[in-house]
């Protein structure tokens, strides 16, 4: 029986499958945004067994297992490795249809090689032993795997407090040939915005007053800390930021076009002072979402003055159970989809910039599909010509990211944009075994192509459509982010 | 030529075909949410033509053919019954695509028998004549046709006040045997949340001093009051309630996570005295919905005290036409699809009773698809892993309930959640003719793995599809209830 | 090699080649909406180059440019039509999978009958020699293209102040048998709510008064002009008027179901004389409403009185780009797709208009697929069985005019109403070269009711569809705006 992950997984035609076999297949990975701690790059980890790299710290796994009656104690409790892994194995029978029930297999098929077997109660015992095994050799630690997959170069994500001892750490590799990949940090400045959650906010403004030695009494001087984390991230290699907002700020103008008294630089400023002068104070709407439009116009401008690429991810809405988040705190798989008004805010907010003309390069992630095409159009209001895709639409990102959410993203972007121009596949993930999500969404624009060629809907060009799959596979994500001298490889 | 509807219908792949005749077409009917009459079933009531079965009460027909410009007598007014078979038949060849057409032409296939020929006006007379005469014949009563579609269970709608008289004349035929099928009640409290419309609220508390001898003045006699009815239609083996909502109401917090002073029982209470006291009185947003929130959170938690599964049925917009509401009252076909923001909403009420520890197994049925994947990940944030599938996203609802609608509620629920763990499908309906609704649901649930496996996006696994298949059609729905005593059947 | 547009081009299946072929392709055109200058027609202007007839004034193609890295002279500044072409020629292979790529090759084949070659800098030269050839022959005459296309009818977009003299022209020449097809106005008012843009509304407001001698000091004197408009509208074979809306302005009411102050004729009154006599006054968001509201439910009383049909389009978000709107002006590309609820407010607008039954038969067109299900069932509101599909679900407009926005249009409409009295395909386009979209359209229909046999969703009963192919393509627009005199064709 053919096994059900085979060379020709999710490849329907025959287009499909010459364009991923000569043209995609062996491109290197460019891993532009992901969770990864580079720790653990650093230190080159090895990892015991199977549970450990691929279920601690999965809060998708958790969820579908709660979601199939598993108790708490086998996703973040304190049972064994091995009942966790039982369970997990009982719990993917039960995945049909959802993505982890193919990232499952082709993690498995790759770097595992297993590809004969189902994962289930029947055959974990076989798998766990098998995996277990592979983790032991070499090939399989953080680097191995890297290496394995063909990885050239990942962004992590990391606060602006952050001392980057392992980014340098890994660059040092580099630099003397011990490790190929680069790793390469990404601001996310999120916490600059948490006014409203001073037990949040404040005491991220004292390590960032330690890390910069400025005493932030003020929007000037956290501007200039931030402005100074900034300069230290770009030597070393940072060209991205990104920003994980509930949803976009909304300036009001006056009739002259300018923002409202609220939105002024010595407003802001006052907020800012009372927040440090007194933690218990209860700020307004108008004051939070004002200090949080200028802040993150000031970061925007920062991030066009380092000629970096921003990224905005929007929509999720967190922490739904207050039960779950006491217990288990953020990030543990209580997070959902939320909704509310965007077109208005984004679209000020980038024209914001775009007056200014300070707006870089910008990559727009939404959570609920509802914004799909407000923002596949909203691309289109500031692309200035002077470079192809500058203002472009993120992959399908977390619940989006299955081959649903991905195909509808593209087809979203093909019919308002250029999808020729995208930047392609990340993985947003925390696991070393995540880089085959770049073979599927290889595999699924390979068969996109494939089933628009059959019902005569594009050209039966190979060299044409072999283009595109390059390019957005792998070519534009090497240009497009001007990242230090990316290293050439064999088949890039 | 090929019959229109045949063995076949909706199965495109030999797995799909495969999947429904041997896991899915035979198994039992447990039609988990309905409007029937329980007086009808009561009654074994017998109808005197097709007119009287088919298209009293029907809005989606009546609406249909306004749609295709037919006067109002031959929907809801005084034309005859022929003639209004007449006037639906000259419809039916425009309400190509509709779900209407294969509704229709399901129907006539079973249980009258007919499939060589499609509705219109040349097959009118034909198809009057041949399913009046079956009409008249003892397998063509309520009763019988519930026996010929092997309908095991159904749970009617039911307004708190009903005396649940129907439900236990049918449930002493049960007792001797004499009619196999049970007919449950379910508890709908709509109106006990109706304060905006002190001429639908007051008579209905009226109606429940009335039945519970209770008098109702002031909130803890309100409360009181629909506990007892709870009690009194859990002993008739009420398992379900429902509650329609516009949209959910939002709970406003303070610092400290409590609600705000608005939602508390004692402005609660006095908002409901002001208006038994004044029913001219006009309360305001705030007051309105704090009102329904209070009262929407204490059903919720009755419906966890009693062990009932709860019902949610949210974004309808009722009545938008004035004149003919004022002309024929509603449910005649003048409802469409509502918008606004739901997630804060529905994620702080399904919190407020997570903290408390008494949410309730749950059902969320969206009417506007904008919200499908809102839900599809709201569900996660409320999964406790103490049984699969606690919280549920209800089959596609009213508007939504046809083949692309249920198609996308289940690929949404596949790629959000755990669509083997679905409860599966309901008729939502007023006729004793909508029992092959069950058979289209599961046709093209059986239709979706089929493509799936030859896409090779499921493994061509005959028995682990064919459990899904079992489980979401039937087995699902016969566990997760706790209804009392099923009865076993031949095929279950 | 077989050409990329052929014969079958978009038809997969036998049922949907027999159906375009036999009942689609032959039909004439009535492009009941489109944005043509009635002077190119009225004096068959010719074109000197492919630049100007293709890429003048059209903003999809500079928004597809400017994405692709192409500069502003190159979109609308100073390069000269060759260097604009070839512009266009390189990005055109950037473009696959956007509804340009297929656009651009339909507008080849048909009128200029190049279907050998897909545009590229390779063949930009030929392709350019070869089409100005041609666009120097009569048939390439504005008159001529429309000759060529077969089109009967259509409906430009103007100004209630227009003195529609090239109408009249061209009506003199359908009087005098020069000209066929007739060119017929289209009322579009929008401007009359325009109260928040003083610069805007109030030079509009003298040349109203210009053309109309009444001198507008209040609501009653901009009732009168206006409707002295409509009759002059009407005389010059205007059947339809056209409203451009952000959003539909949401009337509130009082207890009795009344509006409330600020939506009465003397509030909306006082508004208007404020703004007149003061035109450096800030409006507040109520009044605003208020006077938009207003306006909108007279204006759409008058359609009614003149039996004509009226057009909503919502959801569009205009001049995103401030600097670029300061350089460029309005329709330039900067658009975009806007968000916010709309149920509600077009509920009860049409109900508001119900109520003194003088709702007229009405189009929805919104931009945002969002709301695609919610206008599905408004429909069905409003439907009143004086004739079939009164109220009309619009073709897929502006971002959503491509093959998946047609289909999804079809698709919901199909589900929620019927598709069979739809009254199709626009152009909305400024370009004489935009009739092949009316031959897209039609081939999407047939394919997709080709696809739905052999997937057995509909009989296989070709006469059946067939008639529904007639009707979507042709019969129902011919029937529905109630044209005057509009000419018998041939194949009609």
């Amino acid at each position: 029986m053919t096994p059900f992950i085979h060379p020709d997984f999710l490849l329907e035609t025959p287009v499909a499958r010459t364009l991923y076999h000569e043209y995609a297949e062996n491109l290197p990975i460019i891993d532009y945004h992901c969770h990864l701690p580079p720790q653990q790059v650093a230190e080159n980890t090895r990892f015991e067994n199977l549970t450990q790299i691929w279920l601690y710290g999965d809060h998708y796994k958790w969820r579908a297992m709660r979601s199939n009656g598993v108790a708490e104690r086998f996703c973040t409790g304190d049972a064994s490795d091995r009942e966790k892994f039982e369970a997990w194995a009982a719990t993917v029978p039960y995945t049909l249809r959802n993505p982890l029930y193919h990232w499952t297999h082709l993690e498995l098929n790759r770097p595992f090689g297993i590809s004969d077997r189902l994962l289930s109660p029947e055959t974990a015992d076989s798998i766990w032993q098998e995996c277990n095994a592979k983790l032991a050799e070499p090939a399989f630690s953080a680097r191995g795997i890297m290496a394995q997959m063909n990885v050239v170069l990942v962004c992590t994500t990391d606060d602006p407090v952050d001392s980057l001892e392992f980014h340098r750490k890994i660059a040092q590799d580099n630099a003397n040939g011990t490790f190929l990949p680069r790793v390469l940090p990404t601001f996310r400045p999120d916490k600059a915005l948490a006014i409203d959650r001073p037990d949040v906010f404040l005491p991220w403004l004292r390590q960032l007053e330690a890390v910069t030695g400025i005493e932030i009494d003020g929007l000037d001087a956290l501007l200039t800390a931030l402005h100074q984390r900034y300069a230290f991230f770009h030597e070393n290699g940072c060209r991205l930021s990104d920003h994980g907002l509930g949803m976009f700020p909304l300036v009001e103008y006056d009739r002259q076009g300018n923002p409202t008294a609220p939105f002024q630089v010595e407003n802001v400023h006052k907020t800012l002072q009372k927040v440090i002068q007194n933690p218990e104070i209860v700020l307004d709407e108008v004051e939070i979402n004002a200090f949080q439009w200028r802040i993150l116009h000031e970061l925007a401008k920062m991030n066009h003055a380092f000629g970096w690429t921003q990224q905005f991810h929007f929509g999720a809405m967190r922490n739904n159970n207050t039960r779950k988040f006491q217990q288990l705190g953020p990030d543990t798989g209580f997070d959902s989809i939320g909704d509310g008004d965007v077109a208005l805010a984004m679209s000020r907010f980038l024209d914001s910039l775009e007056k200014e003309d300070c707006l870089t390069r910008t990559i727009l992630y939404n959570l609920n599909p509802i914004y799909n095409h407000l923002v596949g159009t909203m691309l289109g209001n500031f692309q200035d010509g002077k470079m192809p895709g500058k203002i472009q639409f993120g992959s399908g990102w977390w619940f989006l990211d299955q081959k649903e959410g991905m195909e509808t993203q593209m087809n979203v972007l093909s019919n308002l944009g250029l999808l020729r121009r995208f930047v392609g596949m990340l993985t947003d993930s925390r696991s070393f075994l995540s880089y085959t999500r770049h073979e599927y969404f290889r595999r699924i624009l390979c068969n996109l192509l494939g089933n628009d060629v059959r019902k005569g809907l594009l050209p039966n060009d190979l060299s044409l459509l072999g283009s595109l799959v390059r390019e957005v596979s792998y070519e534009n994500a090497a240009c497009y982010f001007q990242f230090p001298s990316l290293p050439r490889t064999e088949s890039a």
